[in-house]
Protein backbone atom coordinates (compact mmCIF):
# COMPACT_ATOMS: atom_id res chain seq x y z
CA UNK A 1 0.00 0.00 0.00
CA UNK A 2 2.73 2.51 1.10
CA UNK A 3 4.99 0.96 -1.47
CA UNK A 4 2.20 1.85 -4.20
CA UNK A 5 1.53 4.94 -2.97
CA UNK A 6 4.90 6.28 -3.19
CA UNK A 7 5.94 4.87 -6.53
CA UNK A 8 2.43 6.76 -8.00
CA UNK A 9 4.17 10.39 -6.16
CA UNK A 10 7.46 8.90 -7.92
CA UNK A 11 5.36 8.87 -11.16
CA UNK A 12 3.50 12.14 -10.71
CA UNK A 13 6.23 14.12 -9.73
CA UNK A 14 8.22 12.75 -12.93
CA UNK A 15 5.26 13.92 -15.13
CA UNK A 16 5.09 17.46 -13.91
CA UNK A 17 9.01 17.43 -13.97
CA UNK A 18 8.76 16.53 -18.13
CA UNK A 19 6.05 18.86 -18.50
CA UNK A 20 7.65 21.79 -16.54
CA UNK A 21 10.62 20.66 -19.57
CA UNK A 22 8.64 21.04 -22.04
CA UNK A 23 6.84 24.31 -20.90
CA UNK A 24 10.37 26.08 -20.02
CA UNK A 25 11.14 25.10 -23.92
CA UNK A 26 8.30 26.80 -25.13
CA UNK A 27 8.66 29.88 -23.33
CA UNK A 28 12.64 30.10 -23.39
CA UNK A 29 14.79 28.42 -25.78
CA UNK A 30 16.89 25.13 -25.73
CA UNK A 31 20.24 27.21 -25.24
CA UNK A 32 18.68 29.09 -21.93
CA UNK A 33 17.12 25.88 -20.89
CA UNK A 34 18.63 25.10 -17.48
CA UNK A 35 18.18 22.38 -14.59
CA UNK A 36 17.02 25.76 -11.64
CA UNK A 37 14.54 26.63 -14.34
CA UNK A 38 12.81 22.93 -14.96
CA UNK A 39 13.40 22.76 -10.97
CA UNK A 40 11.60 25.44 -9.99
CA UNK A 41 8.91 25.13 -12.45
CA UNK A 42 7.82 21.91 -11.53
CA UNK A 43 8.41 23.13 -7.56
CA UNK A 44 11.08 20.38 -6.86
CA UNK A 45 14.21 20.37 -5.58
CA UNK A 46 17.10 20.65 -8.42
CA UNK A 47 19.15 16.93 -6.86
CA UNK A 48 15.45 15.45 -7.67
CA UNK A 49 16.40 16.36 -11.07
CA UNK A 50 20.25 15.53 -11.37
CA UNK A 51 19.12 12.04 -9.73
CA UNK A 52 17.07 11.00 -12.57
CA UNK A 53 19.04 12.85 -15.64
CA UNK A 54 22.82 13.32 -16.53
CA UNK A 55 22.19 16.21 -18.77
CA UNK A 56 19.98 18.76 -20.32
CA UNK A 57 19.60 16.23 -23.37
CA UNK A 58 18.70 13.61 -21.65
CA UNK A 59 15.91 15.24 -19.83
CA UNK A 60 14.38 17.35 -22.76
CA UNK A 61 14.81 13.68 -24.88
CA UNK A 62 12.77 12.15 -22.04
CA UNK A 63 10.45 14.86 -21.79
CA UNK A 64 9.58 14.87 -25.87
CA UNK A 65 10.19 11.15 -25.88
CA UNK A 66 7.29 10.65 -23.29
CA UNK A 67 4.81 12.62 -25.36
CA UNK A 68 5.29 10.58 -28.61
CA UNK A 69 4.76 7.69 -26.44
CA UNK A 70 1.42 9.03 -25.21
CA UNK A 71 0.21 9.80 -28.98
CA UNK A 72 1.92 6.87 -31.12
CA UNK A 73 -0.26 5.77 -33.93
CA UNK A 74 0.34 1.76 -32.05
CA UNK A 75 -0.97 -1.64 -33.92
CA UNK A 76 -3.27 -1.77 -36.72
CA UNK A 77 -7.00 -1.84 -35.97
CA UNK A 78 -7.57 -4.34 -38.54
CA UNK A 79 -8.76 -1.74 -41.11
CA UNK A 80 -7.25 1.25 -42.92
CA UNK A 81 -10.45 3.23 -41.98
CA UNK A 82 -9.77 2.25 -38.54
CA UNK A 83 -6.47 3.32 -38.49
CA UNK A 84 -6.55 6.68 -40.57
CA UNK A 85 -9.44 7.30 -37.73
CA UNK A 86 -7.53 6.76 -34.51
CA UNK A 87 -4.42 8.69 -35.89
CA UNK A 88 -6.64 11.61 -36.47
CA UNK A 89 -7.91 11.10 -32.71
CA UNK A 90 -4.39 10.96 -31.48
CA UNK A 91 -3.48 13.82 -33.32
CA UNK A 92 -6.05 15.90 -32.35
CA UNK A 93 -5.95 14.88 -28.79
CA UNK A 94 -2.16 15.35 -29.36
CA UNK A 95 -2.57 18.86 -30.62
CA UNK A 96 -5.01 19.93 -27.87
CA UNK A 97 -3.18 18.82 -24.35
CA UNK A 98 -0.89 21.39 -22.57
CA UNK A 99 2.44 18.94 -23.70
CA UNK A 100 1.50 19.04 -27.89
CA UNK A 101 0.44 22.82 -27.40
CA UNK A 102 4.12 23.19 -25.83
CA UNK A 103 6.07 21.29 -28.56
CA UNK A 104 4.05 22.86 -30.77
CA UNK A 105 5.26 25.95 -29.69
CA UNK A 106 8.70 25.00 -29.85
CA UNK A 107 8.35 24.39 -33.72
CA UNK A 108 10.51 21.16 -33.34
CA UNK A 109 11.50 20.36 -36.88
CA UNK A 110 12.73 24.42 -37.24
CA UNK A 111 14.72 24.89 -34.54
CA UNK A 112 18.83 24.98 -35.12
CA UNK A 113 20.31 23.35 -31.77
CA UNK A 114 22.39 20.15 -33.64
CA UNK A 115 21.02 18.65 -29.79
CA UNK A 116 17.54 19.59 -30.42
CA UNK A 117 17.46 18.63 -33.94
CA UNK A 118 18.64 15.06 -33.54
CA UNK A 119 16.11 14.43 -30.88
CA UNK A 120 13.54 16.03 -33.39
CA UNK A 121 14.87 13.92 -36.04
CA UNK A 122 14.84 10.26 -34.26
CA UNK A 123 10.97 11.16 -33.19
CA UNK A 124 10.14 11.86 -36.41
CA UNK A 125 11.64 8.58 -37.47
CA UNK A 126 10.11 6.57 -35.24
CA UNK A 127 6.70 7.98 -35.90
CA UNK A 128 6.91 7.47 -39.46
CA UNK A 129 7.93 4.27 -39.17
CA UNK A 130 4.63 3.39 -36.88
CA UNK A 131 2.80 5.06 -40.26
CA UNK A 132 4.75 2.39 -42.37
CA UNK A 133 3.73 -0.31 -40.59
CA UNK A 134 0.22 0.61 -40.83
CA UNK A 135 0.58 0.72 -44.51
CA UNK A 136 2.36 -2.32 -44.91
CA UNK A 137 -0.86 -3.64 -42.80
CA UNK A 138 -3.07 -2.28 -44.84
CA UNK A 139 -1.33 -3.29 -48.08
CA UNK A 140 -1.28 -6.85 -47.17
CA UNK A 141 -5.21 -6.84 -46.66
CA UNK A 142 -5.51 -5.35 -50.20
CA UNK A 143 -6.82 -2.46 -48.58
CA UNK A 144 -4.01 0.39 -50.34
CA UNK A 145 -1.58 -0.03 -53.28
CA UNK A 146 1.07 1.68 -51.79
CA UNK A 147 3.11 1.59 -48.34
CA UNK A 148 4.08 5.47 -49.17
CA UNK A 149 0.54 6.54 -50.09
CA UNK A 150 0.14 6.19 -46.27
CA UNK A 151 2.58 8.58 -45.73
CA UNK A 152 1.11 11.10 -48.04
CA UNK A 153 -2.35 10.20 -46.77
CA UNK A 154 -0.94 11.06 -43.05
CA UNK A 155 0.71 13.91 -44.45
CA UNK A 156 -2.16 15.37 -45.60
CA UNK A 157 -4.63 14.51 -42.55
CA UNK A 158 -1.95 16.00 -39.83
CA UNK A 159 -1.47 19.30 -42.05
CA UNK A 160 -5.36 19.96 -42.31
CA UNK A 161 -6.39 18.95 -38.70
CA UNK A 162 -3.01 20.96 -37.40
CA UNK A 163 -4.46 24.41 -39.75
CA UNK A 164 -8.35 23.29 -38.43
CA UNK A 165 -6.80 23.03 -34.44
CA UNK A 166 -4.54 24.97 -34.17
CA UNK A 167 -4.46 28.20 -37.00
CA UNK A 168 -8.32 27.86 -36.98
CA UNK A 169 -9.27 26.75 -33.35
CA UNK A 170 -12.02 25.32 -34.85
CA UNK A 171 -12.92 21.99 -33.36
CA UNK A 172 -12.43 18.32 -35.15
CA UNK A 173 -15.19 16.15 -33.81
CA UNK A 174 -15.22 12.63 -34.97
CA UNK A 175 -18.11 13.93 -37.82
CA UNK A 176 -14.91 16.03 -38.81
CA UNK A 177 -12.54 12.86 -39.46
CA UNK A 178 -14.83 11.11 -40.63
CA UNK A 179 -15.19 13.21 -43.15
CA UNK A 180 -11.58 14.14 -43.69
CA UNK A 181 -10.99 10.15 -43.73
CA UNK A 182 -14.01 9.09 -46.28
CA UNK A 183 -12.25 11.86 -48.43
CA UNK A 184 -8.60 10.40 -48.18
CA UNK A 185 -10.11 6.90 -49.17
CA UNK A 186 -12.47 7.72 -51.55
CA UNK A 187 -11.84 10.62 -53.12
CA UNK A 188 -13.47 13.89 -53.64
CA UNK A 189 -14.17 13.83 -57.35
CA UNK A 190 -17.26 12.50 -58.58
CA UNK A 191 -17.48 8.84 -60.21
CA UNK A 192 -17.96 9.55 -64.10
CA UNK A 193 -21.40 7.71 -65.59
CA UNK A 194 -20.49 4.64 -67.38
CA UNK A 195 -20.33 5.41 -71.08
CA UNK A 196 -22.31 1.75 -72.64
CA UNK A 197 -25.16 1.48 -70.41
CA UNK B 1 8.56 58.71 -69.75
CA UNK B 2 9.26 60.92 -66.77
CA UNK B 3 5.63 59.83 -65.94
CA UNK B 4 6.18 56.00 -65.89
CA UNK B 5 9.18 56.06 -64.26
CA UNK B 6 7.61 58.56 -61.57
CA UNK B 7 4.69 55.77 -61.14
CA UNK B 8 6.83 53.11 -60.75
CA UNK B 9 9.35 54.28 -58.25
CA UNK B 10 5.38 55.31 -56.53
CA UNK B 11 4.84 51.80 -56.57
CA UNK B 12 8.06 49.95 -55.46
CA UNK B 13 8.06 52.46 -52.24
CA UNK B 14 4.60 51.46 -51.74
CA UNK B 15 5.86 48.09 -52.15
CA UNK B 16 8.72 48.47 -49.78
CA UNK B 17 6.39 50.05 -47.18
CA UNK B 18 4.01 47.42 -47.19
CA UNK B 19 6.32 44.88 -47.25
CA UNK B 20 8.27 45.99 -44.25
CA UNK B 21 4.54 46.82 -42.18
CA UNK B 22 4.43 43.07 -42.47
CA UNK B 23 7.78 42.20 -41.23
CA UNK B 24 7.00 45.07 -38.36
CA UNK B 25 4.53 43.09 -37.37
CA UNK B 26 6.25 39.62 -37.35
CA UNK B 27 9.11 40.49 -35.32
CA UNK B 28 7.68 42.97 -32.64
CA UNK B 29 3.26 42.81 -32.40
CA UNK B 30 0.56 44.74 -33.38
CA UNK B 31 -0.08 47.00 -30.51
CA UNK B 32 3.62 48.25 -30.78
CA UNK B 33 3.40 48.45 -34.84
CA UNK B 34 4.14 52.39 -35.33
CA UNK B 35 4.23 54.51 -38.59
CA UNK B 36 7.60 55.26 -37.19
CA UNK B 37 8.97 51.78 -36.74
CA UNK B 38 7.71 50.83 -40.36
CA UNK B 39 9.37 53.93 -42.07
CA UNK B 40 12.58 53.22 -40.80
CA UNK B 41 12.28 49.93 -41.64
CA UNK B 42 11.28 50.62 -45.00
CA UNK B 43 13.90 53.83 -45.35
CA UNK B 44 11.07 56.44 -46.25
CA UNK B 45 9.90 59.68 -44.63
CA UNK B 46 7.15 59.12 -41.72
CA UNK B 47 5.38 61.52 -43.80
CA UNK B 48 5.33 59.53 -46.78
CA UNK B 49 3.21 56.90 -44.89
CA UNK B 50 0.64 59.79 -43.19
CA UNK B 51 -0.30 60.83 -46.76
CA UNK B 52 -0.73 57.27 -48.05
CA UNK B 53 -2.66 56.21 -44.93
CA UNK B 54 -4.94 57.97 -42.27
CA UNK B 55 -4.45 55.45 -39.42
CA UNK B 56 -1.92 52.00 -38.35
CA UNK B 57 -5.14 49.90 -39.18
CA UNK B 58 -5.25 51.05 -42.94
CA UNK B 59 -1.77 50.53 -42.97
CA UNK B 60 -1.95 47.21 -41.77
CA UNK B 61 -5.42 46.14 -44.09
CA UNK B 62 -3.56 47.35 -46.79
CA UNK B 63 -0.49 44.88 -46.15
CA UNK B 64 -2.49 42.35 -45.57
CA UNK B 65 -4.74 42.77 -48.31
CA UNK B 66 -1.84 42.87 -51.28
CA UNK B 67 -0.61 39.86 -50.10
CA UNK B 68 -3.99 38.17 -50.31
CA UNK B 69 -4.80 39.81 -53.42
CA UNK B 70 -1.67 38.32 -55.33
CA UNK B 71 -2.07 34.73 -53.80
CA UNK B 72 -5.36 34.10 -54.36
CA UNK B 73 -7.70 31.20 -56.21
CA UNK B 74 -8.45 33.08 -59.08
CA UNK B 75 -11.28 32.37 -61.47
CA UNK B 76 -11.39 29.11 -62.56
CA UNK B 77 -9.09 27.00 -65.23
CA UNK B 78 -11.93 24.68 -66.48
CA UNK B 79 -10.84 21.69 -64.52
CA UNK B 80 -11.52 20.44 -61.01
CA UNK B 81 -7.70 18.99 -61.41
CA UNK B 82 -6.38 22.11 -62.90
CA UNK B 83 -8.05 24.34 -60.18
CA UNK B 84 -6.49 22.35 -57.13
CA UNK B 85 -2.89 22.49 -59.07
CA UNK B 86 -3.25 26.21 -58.84
CA UNK B 87 -4.47 26.53 -55.13
CA UNK B 88 -1.46 24.18 -54.19
CA UNK B 89 1.05 26.30 -56.42
CA UNK B 90 -0.66 29.62 -55.18
CA UNK B 91 -0.42 28.40 -51.72
CA UNK B 92 3.40 27.05 -52.31
CA UNK B 93 4.46 30.70 -53.08
CA UNK B 94 3.13 32.40 -50.47
CA UNK B 95 4.50 30.16 -47.58
CA UNK B 96 7.76 30.24 -49.37
CA UNK B 97 7.90 34.04 -49.86
CA UNK B 98 8.94 36.67 -47.42
CA UNK B 99 6.02 38.09 -47.61
CA UNK B 100 4.06 34.74 -46.45
CA UNK B 101 6.57 34.00 -44.11
CA UNK B 102 6.17 37.01 -42.37
CA UNK B 103 2.16 36.50 -42.38
CA UNK B 104 2.74 32.99 -41.09
CA UNK B 105 4.94 33.70 -38.15
CA UNK B 106 1.99 36.38 -37.05
CA UNK B 107 0.03 33.72 -36.93
CA UNK B 108 -2.85 36.10 -37.84
CA UNK B 109 -5.92 33.63 -36.80
CA UNK B 110 -4.77 33.16 -33.21
CA UNK B 111 -4.42 36.89 -32.61
CA UNK B 112 -6.67 38.48 -29.72
CA UNK B 113 -6.32 41.93 -30.92
CA UNK B 114 -10.03 43.12 -31.84
CA UNK B 115 -8.62 45.15 -35.00
CA UNK B 116 -6.26 42.48 -36.55
CA UNK B 117 -8.61 39.80 -35.78
CA UNK B 118 -11.40 41.25 -37.82
CA UNK B 119 -8.96 42.12 -40.94
CA UNK B 120 -7.90 38.43 -40.80
CA UNK B 121 -11.68 37.03 -40.67
CA UNK B 122 -12.48 39.61 -43.93
CA UNK B 123 -9.29 38.00 -45.67
CA UNK B 124 -10.10 34.47 -44.35
CA UNK B 125 -13.78 35.13 -46.14
CA UNK B 126 -12.82 36.30 -49.12
CA UNK B 127 -10.50 33.79 -49.25
CA UNK B 128 -12.88 30.76 -48.50
CA UNK B 129 -15.64 32.65 -51.40
CA UNK B 130 -12.59 32.44 -54.02
CA UNK B 131 -12.78 28.49 -52.68
CA UNK B 132 -16.46 28.22 -53.12
CA UNK B 133 -16.74 29.70 -56.52
CA UNK B 134 -14.37 27.15 -57.78
CA UNK B 135 -16.72 24.26 -56.06
CA UNK B 136 -19.62 25.63 -57.63
CA UNK B 137 -18.02 25.98 -61.12
CA UNK B 138 -16.95 22.20 -60.38
CA UNK B 139 -20.12 21.06 -59.46
CA UNK B 140 -22.03 22.74 -62.47
CA UNK B 141 -19.58 20.59 -64.55
CA UNK B 142 -20.22 17.38 -63.00
CA UNK B 143 -16.63 16.96 -61.57
CA UNK B 144 -17.90 17.12 -57.86
CA UNK B 145 -20.59 16.32 -55.59
CA UNK B 146 -21.28 18.59 -53.23
CA UNK B 147 -19.53 22.89 -53.00
CA UNK B 148 -18.81 21.81 -49.67
CA UNK B 149 -16.32 19.45 -50.66
CA UNK B 150 -14.34 21.65 -52.01
CA UNK B 151 -13.75 23.50 -48.45
CA UNK B 152 -12.82 20.22 -47.16
CA UNK B 153 -10.38 19.37 -50.17
CA UNK B 154 -8.62 22.59 -50.00
CA UNK B 155 -8.31 22.41 -46.13
CA UNK B 156 -6.42 18.91 -46.38
CA UNK B 157 -4.39 20.56 -49.63
CA UNK B 158 -3.46 23.81 -47.64
CA UNK B 159 -2.39 21.83 -44.35
CA UNK B 160 -0.46 19.44 -45.88
CA UNK B 161 1.34 22.22 -48.01
CA UNK B 162 1.84 24.16 -44.65
CA UNK B 163 3.36 20.69 -42.75
CA UNK B 164 6.01 19.93 -45.61
CA UNK B 165 6.68 23.93 -46.58
CA UNK B 166 6.79 25.37 -43.01
CA UNK B 167 7.48 22.46 -40.46
CA UNK B 168 9.76 20.09 -42.23
CA UNK B 169 11.21 22.28 -44.61
CA UNK B 170 10.68 19.74 -47.73
CA UNK B 171 10.27 21.25 -51.19
CA UNK B 172 6.23 20.75 -52.84
CA UNK B 173 7.83 20.31 -56.23
CA UNK B 174 4.77 19.55 -59.49
CA UNK B 175 5.39 15.89 -58.90
CA UNK B 176 4.00 16.33 -55.46
CA UNK B 177 1.78 18.85 -55.72
CA UNK B 178 0.60 15.86 -58.57
CA UNK B 179 0.54 12.94 -55.84
CA UNK B 180 -1.43 15.11 -53.50
CA UNK B 181 -4.16 16.36 -55.72
CA UNK B 182 -4.67 12.85 -57.27
CA UNK B 183 -5.14 11.45 -53.94
CA UNK B 184 -7.73 13.82 -53.08
CA UNK B 185 -9.49 13.69 -56.31
CA UNK B 186 -9.56 10.09 -56.33
CA UNK B 187 -8.62 8.29 -52.99
CA UNK B 188 -6.21 6.37 -51.59
CA UNK B 189 -8.48 2.81 -50.91
CA UNK B 190 -7.63 0.21 -53.88
CA UNK B 191 -10.64 -0.36 -55.96
CA UNK B 192 -12.13 -3.74 -54.20
CA UNK B 193 -12.39 -6.56 -56.96
CA UNK B 194 -15.49 -6.62 -58.74
CA UNK B 195 -17.65 -10.07 -57.03
CA UNK B 196 -19.23 -11.77 -59.89
CA UNK B 197 -16.79 -11.70 -62.79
Amino acid sequence: MVRGSEESSRVSKERAILSATLEELAQTDYGSLTFERVAARAGVNKTTLYRRWETKADLVRAALTSVAEVYRAGPTTGSLRGDLMRIGRATTQFMLSFEGQCILRVRLLERPEPELAAMAKDLQARSLGDISALGRAAVQRGELARESDMMVVSELLGGALYTRLVMKSQPATDAVLSHYVDMLLHGVAKPKKRRAR
